[in-house]
């Protein structure tokens, strides 16, 4: 094999063009290791795309005929054409996807082929190639988070005056409505989304035409191309051009934020459907069971998106050890961004589709242990406090109280709700019948009604806020 | 030591209160292991001016009285003058700043200290203290990196002329502008600085009256401590509000970048100010020598911050393992949270206070040497085949002629500009006098004159765009 | 300040010596940013019978007399009583340890103190300092492991015969013994406890004498100072002996997995002291209270395990890019290993000392909870099949049967053990009245009689085993 | 598709058993988010030799017959064959590796193949297949480590008396032996060789029959299968054989340190390979030209294993995250082990091909350059030093005297070579016509003669000591 190309060849797809210099051929294992198609070829109708765009600039600005861009545009349809329909399938012998592009072209166009990498180089290509995909990518995983809020939002509407536990330190704290907790999610996924977009506003930039890291002499116009591609703008210095890698960290870092969230959720529904908490029920669409053990149902699902949380977290690291310290311009280190961005939107998209089939159809509230659960705690102590403060008993008095009742309780073995009048008299002479509906779970809810709190006002309130969210 | 306050006491600071339900002490070591104070003192300043707006809001909603509201606001003034005179140094046993202030404020201002705490939790205020902490912080980031961006500038500015050699895969590549290549830099840094400016977006909301968890039921107005402590706005729900650390997250991935920034910048001083490279010499002020190898003057700075990178990488690995799969809402994890953004934000300071230092006064460019190094090379080989091109020569013919010419070249350790014209000729017949000039560094370099390019012209409009967007 | 030493000095302390190429001040700020008194500071008592050594060894060696080694002796010990004594307490102009204590030699000893630094440099010094310090430290936290084992394996002793639901996905499988869930554990820190003595092996190496890369001219005997310090032997190649970091890789590796380990077994008690769970109770000494919900009790310590987990991942991480791509041999990014290495052990003795005693004396396992837990679902399933299969019916006939009883005690909301005997017998006749004490939970973990497995004469011949491993 | 097997299924591979309680399939999407077919198969034939070993210890045990034993290994071992000639391709549909064999084992051998399943889980059985894999893995580096360390060794015998500078902080410091630097990777890959070993040790241990969490009721041989197996014991805990991943990240430790190693010394080629450098001359077979710029030889195949670094380090890190806080026994979570394990393999193996054919043919070291090199700056400088204190110049008058001499020679722009007789005189009588030979680099090199230093001497022990190593 006499291909010897880097990433910044230039110009021509002749093998003889530069091996001139060179008197033998690369070591076969070498040549291996160098190799980018069996991975890159996810970039090829991205590559296409952009080929076609340089192509009509090439014939715009008179650095090839029109005649000639036709040429290289149909070319590279029929290559598309080729690609969609597994007739082109470049082997490992094409070394990147560029050049397998440029090699099928030359075959099907002739010479001409070799006049599309005119006034460009491979390090600008593939830049342009991979933010193509990127933004692509990033606009389909919008298009999910959205649909994702989406079931949140459906979910939360029904479930208003469901309670459940509230939890700090995983211990119960004070009960709130499903729908708060749930909306508790929409929030962060509504980040995530204005995350995303200002993440697509930086990869949504033109380095076609940066050349090798200098530019070219060509009397180029990358205004051009960048408006055929949809691009906001060309990069305004080439060498940061052809050498920026920041808008894929960027999106492995807005990535790992998704799936912080998407893990804590997760963790949540594991727990909730475990025998102990009991909150949800999973349904036989989206659980497993065993062979042998017929109680069970497992929650592979929110299992395997916590399990892969760590996969991107990798990733985003990976990515920032591959740039720390990297001298401009261009350095084949950055051929390993890919996989990494590749396996990290699969991920994404993957565990983004799954939680919403989940939360979508996969599982139930069981709203009957949910409303046994909130009234058999003390949840409700605080309010015991506040009632009495209402009454006009001093703040810090009624606190103590507080802490004494329960204590109280907890030795007796009784719940807040389980004393008589007469043993709430016997506490505080303050205390009438109406303490049994200030306690009630509902209401303990009910009257947390501070901006942003899980009282029902606020909660409709929020519901209809994060639906116009979504409009 | 009685004092077991957890993270979300709501009312009070008098450990009687709650602690009637335990009846020991913590153990000393666990007490130990629990304590914060050693590094939250740091957001001590933050917690007051955060108090003194809830105190305002209590009064303000008749939650308290107006004259209760001044005592408070009056101590809590007093505990930061009290602070930066050096007379009020909590000790361990105070637990956390937050606890620390406002046993000093009960002892100021008695019994109406005890109402500070009204209406909140420790879980929304340490979450405030954190964003008003970060908030300031990234605003001083940002000026640093204005003033970095400027120095770039001054630099760049005045190296217009000067030429570099421009690398790929640290070969030689194409000879470069300095200016073009210093503006590389100030493209990257212009990117951070957006991404600030985006993260202290979603830093800049307010979790002061989000409570435990879950809202209070007291008559707060969120908006009205919002407005007073400068923020856009409250957060939307209080789960979210007590949990979320995206913000955190996002300000160490931009960090990460900054890092990243500074450490290819940091990589290319030290190769340019090796022996070998000999690009810029390192003044006294920025360089330390060896005892007993009086030739040595090493880049102490650009090493330091080259290896200082990976520490804020690893805090920002740290603080995404630290959410992964936390339920809602307040976990103790969290309080793991300052360290890491303390050390990030001192650590991404200092780095770029001496990345400025040492580009603004403490090295200088060996024009000399870098004249001659652009002169000793085949960086210009491109331009041969462009020279035959425009005489008409076709393309391929032109760039398969460059190739035997600089083999011919090698074999015979000369320069392309060590050629006679009748070598030239012997070539190819096309070629005259002005082959010369065409192929002198400075042509070379002016030839690249598309937009981004490195082109005198483009070099110059560049200085133009970048100086607008510093004012 | 006229201070600007490097690491690698390597004769005198004097100023003057080197700065006199030198002819202006490093800048202030220059000074504060390269200076590592403020952490190595931690270093001092090794440095200081690092230097004992080197000293005792230059007189050995006749390269400075026995007088002038045993003064240099005298001022370094003097120094040690200095500091531990709270007297001797650099300041930030002494720029490192090395240094603070060498100028501090010389006011004491005079001139001879110059002489100490002969055949040394900083490069070699430092590494030698820091593995005294790991190595110290190795050992303390074996220590903390062997004593946290010890806990492990008198709670396991006392529960041999206590059961808890043995879990796979959270969900509820085999019933176990709890001393077997324990041992697991002790198992998991048997590992740390060996990898520890692993990288204690390849810390226990000693650089010193490689000099600042390459050796000295000096006639030293490393063997000397390397037996002086314990050590096991010294570098076999100077440049290998003064950039190595390994160890402190493999050291921080080791400690990420005891805190994996620390995490898992957090988690799990999170879980167990959950209500919902209510396996344990944690004692008042290790638990925090709310001061407004009385009702509870946060498993702080746990969660600060928990979420210190990610803090040492994040040193190990941050270590592995400092290293990346380093070239031979001392680089000035090498001072960044020692805050991260610092703060990890001081993580992990903090986690290790905490859970120590969490598990000793601030947690009881809720004993009939337990009980009752496991008698509560129908992780007995498989032990009905293997009672049918005992008495000759085919195995898939048994376990197709088991599969359609527990359906049908589902839909009664029944459990195995309520099924009358005439309703065994309805299912299959082979089942007989000893089918009760055959699915108690006691018999089937009892049955579990396989090596390793939870059986209970298993787990007492694992209890033997382990305390045997721990003599 | 009807079947919906987790991990820990026991017995048997028809769906129908446990999924009689569940009534509805699995959603589509789900099925392929669950599904590991796609990686596992990776897996196959240890899986066939784990489940051949499981079928041999049920017969030698009694538990099946000596017939039926002898069906399924023939069954297992045509599976095998199959596999091998590409006539086994399960799909997706078949869910995981294990499963996809029992099928088709339940297809060749009939009934008795729904026996192969008994007394294990697949939790147990994926661990063993992981380990299987891992184990030979480890074999495989290690050779390749030892051949690698092969070539350095072969080529530092070759440049014993070669020179190159050595450099602290990229500055030259003092000339080594070319022998001694190569021979400092040769230790790093000594210590990465013994590591591995260390890993391979606890790699070695089975959790075959440790069912899928407790053991089993079955009377199997524990002992038998891993002596079949080649393990050096079962797994003492049956709860930590299916849960313990510490053999992962023991192995992903390890080989993030080949990859530190290997980016060290790939950056140093890189720099090597640089014009300004010179060192070396990459050979045809192992760099890659461009088609614009003839001059160029692009190294790579070191940037690409430099880049190839972050990888390994973020798969490390996603297994500590994976791991982090996970509950015992089994978690779907654990599936996510392999492709990073995979993908850290296939990367360390082939930076290690390919570096190792780097050394051996595809680069030269450019002698006469390095000659050059060492003769052309002051790393002479302490020689001179120690040249007046051996004619009994007091050692601190000497190193004054030599910070003065380099100052006069950097501002007449000559070396210390270039002074004359009288100059030296000048500067102290006690200089002679031997300093010419005293500071020649030859002499300055060999000077250094303590062990591990580079003196030649000590070199050539250096390489006796690593021959042997090798043997």
């Amino acid at each position: 094999m006499d291909t010897q190309f880097s990433q910044e060849a230039n110009t021509s797809i002749e093998p003889k063009t530069w091996s001139q210099r060179f008197e033998s051929a690369l070591h076969p294992a070498i040549a291996r290791f160098n190799a980018s198609i069996n991975f890159d070829i996810e970039l090829i109708e991205y590559d296409i795309t952009g080929s076609i765009a340089h192509a009509k600039m090439l014939a715009h600005t008179g650095i090839i005929s029109p005649q000639e861009g036709e040429q290289l545009v149909a070319g590279l349809e029929q290559i598309r054409q080729e690609y969609r329909q597994g007739h082109f399938k470049p082997g490992l012998d094409a070394e990147d996807v560029h050049f397998a592009v440029e090699r099928r072209l030359t075959e099907i166009a002739g010479d001409v082929g070799k006049k599309l990498h005119t006034a460009r180089s491979r390090n600008d290509q593939v830049g342009t190639d991979t933010r193509l995909y990127l933004r692509d990518q990033i606009q389909q995983i919008r298009t999910q988070v959205r649909e994702f809020q989406g079931v949140l939002l459906d979910l939360a509407s029904f479930h208003v005056e469901t309670l459940i536990p509230g939890y700090t330190h995983l211990q119960r704290a004070q009960p709130v409505s499903l729908a708060h907790h749930l909306l508790a999610y929409f929030e962060m996924l509504q980040r995530d989304f204005e995350r995303l977009g200002e993440v697509y506003r930086r990869v949504n930039i033109s380095p076609l035409g940066c050349g090798a890291l200098a530019g070219t002499t060509f009397p180029i116009d990358r205004h051009y191309t960048a408006q055929l591609l949809g691009f906001e703008q060309p990069y305004a210095n080439s060498l940061d051009g052809v050498s920026d890698r920041d808008f894929a960290i960027e999106f492995l870092s807005a990535a790992s934020l998704i799936m912080v969230h998407l893990s804590r959720l997760s963790e949540e529904i594991i727990l909730w459907s475990s025998q102990e908490f009991g909150f949800v029920k999973l349904k036989d669409s989206c659980a497993t069971g065993s062979s042998i053990m017929p109680q069970k149902k497992n929650p592979d699902v929110p299992e395997l998106v916590r399990g892969k949380t760590g996969r991107v977290f990798g990733h985003l690291q990976g990515m920032l050890v591959l740039l720390k310290g990297l001298p401009l311009a261009y350095n084949k280190d950055l051929q390993e961004d890919k996989e990494a961005l590749f396996d990290s939107v699969k991920t994404v998209k993957a565990c983004l589709e799954a939680t919403t089939i989940l939360l979508r159809e996969g599982l139930e509230f069981r709203t009957t242990r949910l409303a046994d659960a909130v009234a058999e705690d003390f949840s409700n102590a605080t309010d015991v406090a506040d009632y009495l403060a209402a009454k006009g008993v001093p703040f810090r008095e009624a606190y103590n109280l507080v802490g004494k009742v329960v204590r109280t309780c907890l030795e007796a073995d009784k719940l807040l709700k389980d004393l008589s009048l007469e043993e709430w008299k016997a506490l505080h002479p303050a205390f009438e019948a109406d303490i049994y509906p200030a306690i009630a779970p509902k209401q303990v809810v009910a009257a947390r009604n501070s901006y942003g709190g899980t009282g029902f006002e606020q909660v409709r309130l929020a519901l209809v806020a994060a639906r116009s969210k979504l409009k």
